[in-house]
């Protein structure tokens, strides 16, 4: 049997490989992911799927832009994947408040407010917007742009995308090795060998195997994030609600979603007691009625995180077509599609902002204005 | 402690109840519903959703009429409710391929085929819609208006509207007893007596208990039908197929919603090995390929089924104010909206067609063109 | 079709209807049992099955003993059952270590103290036991005969025992009405009607509906309890712990069911958020590493109280035949084998303790030495 | 921060590896597991737990004395878990029924008949151990030491013993690479090195990986089971059925486990609608009824089959230290305690049986007995 031989061969079929999938099977490249487990079962899955550019950012150089940039995306690629596919992201517009409780609070997002997209709600106006939020907060700021959407089902709508356009997905097969072979690349899997032309790591936490099968001295963090989900039998949310790195998010089918903490070096899957502890206390203090809801289900994920707070994305320093794209912390599906891009422009030559590729190459050591790792 | 009292009492908070609440509460009546478990737990979470006008009737006097209007009602309450709630019934388009295998199958569309909204597509064409069909098929009727929504998010979305309007909603609240009190009722329910001027009754199979307590010789028979979910990883169904009664419907989470068997008269609401083995063996003689598919939920539920075919919607023959609106069979979820706004004309005045007010009314004896029992 | 007919119709299929279905089919009574949902779905599944004669007692009277005889009953019940069935009700021994935090809450053990089955341990001798207790601890009572089952385990055995030895079992079958009938009674469900000479009402908190029907004032309140279940990864826990009406009780499968809250007169099946945080919190206490646990699960159950705290166990005052056999409280797993039986002597005529008929008879007034309700 | 040193490292933390684990911390061993996902959680926890050394095997030279050994170490190591744990495996006794629906069948019982423990029942005498049975079977072969337990309690209990005694358990912990490091090995995992003087691999098909980066030309193939589980509100099965390499295995909750497809090379671990379908069909073959029963679950686990049907379990033939145990098949949980035993034994020193370590070396190249592939 002859070995087959891709263009591309993605590992990992989360969010950001079925997005660099799907802009890249767009150009007619022939690709293919390859997922140990179900696409989109592990980190995408676990994720409230908020666009979050603006509250996730105090930086405004390279990540703030480059998360705009996927924000602004997602519009057309809600409209052509839903077009191609069927399949509805879910997006819920209303936006995001993020809140404050303290003069000193509202202080810390005024980086934010100086934004054209943001506003400052006085309590009153917040809570006109969101009723039942806690009546002693001092304000929000309203991120209208920050809408959201249902992380499994944008990762399902993007690859199916893909393999409508030609690209070939395996799930439950391991890459075991990945080999130089000539110009391109041998993947050894648990399902047999291919050759590709490139290959993109994408596969969030997991990338550490790969960084070190390839003499990488890189390391991804796992940070642990438990969450819970209610069923609202109240007024609807029309809003996301955001404080203190908590965040309660409206879901379609009457459910909200609450999370997160965040576990550093927690390999584990599983939500904790003390972590669903934690989280009903935060949601509680966003929307005091909350603490009234049904509870539904728990569950947990590992966010990547690099040492800097921003993902690499780009090519191996010495191993020409073979590139990285993780590492995006608790941002992957708000930065699914520009990071989709980017690889996409990178293997195929066309232009990429200069800051973003020197902010997110492997081989940087260290930035001038580099974020502060608030997240 | 004074008694509440409401204009209307609803009994039942499934999408039939849901549905007319929201019909009431937007005429400002003061409505409540009870509801003896979970709101749309039974029934409406079990049915697959499809808006099937011309797919489920063969008759065209009374029920393809009213049907055929609830089915146009849904297209604005789907704004409605998504403009006041956030919610949105996750309806797509795309339609119904209803199959034949023979030329007598075909034949049996030939009454359907007349209407102006269905297309006869012969075997190509209906695999170029769904190339997945299996290749033996003579050709499909094509429903384009047949549509499908979520029916447990059509029902949220509905009894949300409802309770932003000023309705309540009561959850976990069997009603014991209904009494006639003057002009009005008392509902003496597991939680309390509570005073109302109307009641309508909106249980399914479970009204039984009603028209027992009310003094009629009514029964419902339940029509348990047995469904599976499998997770599509083919490429995406763009439309419900539907053959001998069951049926392959696309949720917008890549789940394909496989139903129905139809056991008369059992009112276990589990599914049995034998039925699932049932639903796949007639899934896979539609679409070949879904036996391949991965597991992922089976289900049950029971429908109302009446000794004709047709609900039983309008008031009890010698108690005013008090109505009945259950026996919708198959087709609760279609017919909602309808149901919802006739009740609401019966109790305010306004006019109703007199021939839905004939065949569906409570103390109807027969028919002359009565449809035969063929669901 | 001749009408089926019964000498006992038990209403209610949880564990105290099947215990009663068992005691009276080994006396040869042709037995059914009337099941609105599945046999042992409701509060008898979302029990802990703690054996707790002593640790729920603080009254000697009347509820001890009887408590106490239940307990020794499940002895001979095991044995029997797992002859019969094969089904093994997963008794685990060890016993239950009742936490004292103070010299206060080691003093309102004394009462308990001074049985002969119960011994103290101070904080060194309980963490030799249970090394992962809290360190703040005064000590512990030792309940070593409060052993506990699984309670829908040790429900399917009895009503599996009972089913072969001729009871019949209908499941998802509403009991609509009960009507005297002669000598006996006619029973009129969802799934048509039977004839019994016999009738006992075990039916938790939904007895409140009969009571109604059969011209009685009596009520029983729910309590709602909220439960969580924790992956034990750490080591075995070798007995059940108790504290403040909270306790963590090891099931044989590595979980830790962990409750319950109270919650007076709340009607509602799902737990709550509040009611999480507060199980989670109060087990925290008790065994601080129970935090760092793999959540389960979550659920809530109904506990059926009376006014007074004993049950129901009990012929009508005027009608002869139909008896109640309810409001157990949190102890219904506990009390099954002595209702069972009880039921059994009462209506085969063999003699019973005149303390218990006198303390748990349905027309009692008020008593001399009531309970103080601290359960 | 000082690297970790083990005396012996397991890479699996399925029930192979547990029992090497427990039979290794009892020779005072300093012993880890380090398991990828949660311990137990792929195939030991799919099995059905059959201690079928009977029923399995055809050849009476090397893997039935050894499958027999396995099943006599069980009633000890059942009794010793108990104690050190409290947890139970949940023995079932009654044994196993090997059905024959023709003359033919019955001859390809003979050899098995040939044991002084298996007893030949004709149709008759089958049926009254087992009413339920189908009535066209020609009889049937009585294993009744074919007895079977829970296999993921069995794994805990076996995990937790060792951890009892010593063992570290290092769940979600990846093992990347195995390096020779001087007389011993370095282990490079998902959460850092570790060094420890032996290595075993019992990993299941996931073998492969470290088959491939150690140098070995072996190779396990997934042989994809998909069960479903069924409740059995029938009478209780006092013994598990079994025929034509399927099977119905009662649990202790009132549960019928039905299993198993076999699909070869098959890696996807959901259950497909073929699959399912297929088992109902052949549980339905062997106690018609089943097909009555209420759904309940459906899973699948990846068989573990080497090239020649016995399993690998001894050193690799150039690095010594380094062990091998996979290659399993389908009778992994009965084979765990000889498994365990032998790798022990091998490691210290003892004497082993020739004809298993010759039977199951991972350099063997061809047998004079071999086994036929049947299973």
């Amino acid at each position: 049997m002859e070995t087959k031989k891709f263009d591309v061969a993605i590992i990992g079929g989360g969010i950001i490989g079925s997005s660099i999938a799907y802009y890249l099977a767009k150009e007619k490249r022939k690709v293919a992911i390859f997922e140990a487990q179900q696409m989109g079962g592990k980190s995408t899955s676990a994720a409230a799927g908020m666009l979050g550019a603006h509250s996730e950012y105090k930086e405004f150089m390279q990540l703030y832009p480059f998360a705009r940039s996927s924000q602004l995306l997602y519009k057309e690629l809600y409209e052509e994947i839903k077009e191609l596919t069927t399949i509805d992201f879910e997006k819920k517009n209303g936006g995001l408040l993020k809140l404050a409780y303290s003069e000193e609070e509202k202080r810390d997002l005024e980086s934010i407010l100086s934004l054209s997209s943001v506003e400052w709600l006085d309590c009153t106006e917040a809570r006109e917007k969101v009723p039942q939020l806690a009546a002693d907060i001092v304000g929000a700021a309203y991120l209208k742009e920050d809408v959201h959407i249902t992380p499994l089902i944008a990762c399902n709508g993007l690859s199916k995308g893909a393999k409508l356009l030609g690209a070939e997905i395996y799930e439950y097969t391991r890459v075991l090795r990945v080999e130089k072979n000539g110009m391109g690349y041998v993947l050894k899997t648990s399902q047999g060998t291919f050759l590709t032309d490139n290959v993109v790591v994408a596969s969030g936490v997991w990338s550490n195997y790969f960084f070190q099968q390839l003499g990488l001295p890189h390391e991804i963090i796992p940070v642990k994030g438990e969450c819970v989900a209610a069923l609202n039998d109240g007024a609807p949310l029309h809003y996301s609600v955001f404080h203190d790195q908590f965040y309660i998010v409206p879901r379609n089918n009457n459910e909200l979603v609450i999370g997160a903490t965040k576990k550093w070096n927690d390999w584990t899957e599983d939500p904790s007691l003390d972590g669903l502890q934690e989280v009903i206390k935060k949601a509680k203090r966003m929307i005091p009625e909350v603490g009234k809801m049904k509870w539904k289900r728990a569950w947990a994920g590992l966010r990547p995180q690099t040492y800097d707070g921003y993902p690499f994305i780009g090519e191996h320093p010495e191993m020409k077509g073979l590139y990285f794209a993780t590492g995006h912390q608790r941002n992957g599906i708000l930065l699914a599609p520009a990071t989709g891009k980017m690889i996409r422009d990178l293997m195929i030559g066309s232009p990429v902002e200069k800051r973003w590729v020197d902010a997110f190459k492997v081989e940087r050591h260290d930035f001038m204005h580099r974020e502060e790792l608030s997240n």
